[in-house]
């Protein structure tokens, strides 16, 4: 399992993506809305990993909720996989628990699903596998 | 920069080196400790970037009190850079507030630096170079 990316919970994309860039030395190479999930997606390349920016798209996002609870911070990492199925499968007999086990279209061209963080040490985990 | 390792606080190594090691499928391929720092890390192989689980080692640790006040799971992100003192300099024209501007000695044979989260969205991101 590689990196893939890190997913940061913000309040405004407007603001953030002028932080990061500063931050980074270098701009988003790009944006996009995932309607199901409530979120804006901001990405930056960071060697063989990505930094993702989360905005909440509507008000039940699980990004605002987060927000709600917690503030603006690192909300998941992400890491990828060749077969997503065959993962889920592996840590369920190492007693995960997953929030979905049914793999979902995320961002970038993505399958997704995530584990519950009470079974990762406080760590939402994503699992992410390229789109076949 | 590239996204060199992502720290994650623990209570216990011992819970949590079994947990990873079956969440990525790998056993951890360092354990290093940082006195001035009151840690003990464990570092794991994710592609290009590391996993490192802080544990405190002592109770004035930045560790425990990470864990008291927010629970267990992801500290900090570090982005790995060539040349810190350049890079401090860059960032601290852009505006960004470091917790303490000079590098230090951290683990696995690195400069350190770290950003104050209040400058970077909530996340508190380090700089790190490989010891000359």
């Amino acid at each position: 399992m590689k990196l893939e990316h890190i997913g940061i919970a913000v309040q405004s994309l407007g603001v953030s993506d002028e932080l990061f860039a500063k931050l980074l030395g270098k701009e988003s190479y790009k944006k996009e809305s995932v309607e199901r999930e409530g979120v804006t997606t901001s990405f930056y390349a960071a060697g063989e990993s990505k930094i993702e920016l989360l905005e909440a798209s509507r008000e039940d996002s699980p990004i605002s909720k987060f927000i709600g609870k917690k503030g603006e911070g690192i909300h998941h990492l992400a890491f990828g996989v060749d077969d997503i199925a065959a993962e889920v499968q592996r840590l369920k007999k190492e007693g995960f628990e997953f929030i979905s086990e049914e793999p979902k279209e995320g961002a970038d061209n993505k399958l997704v699903v995530f584990l519950h963080p009470k079974s990762t040490n406080g760590v939402l985990v994503e699992l992410c596998q390229e789109k076949p």
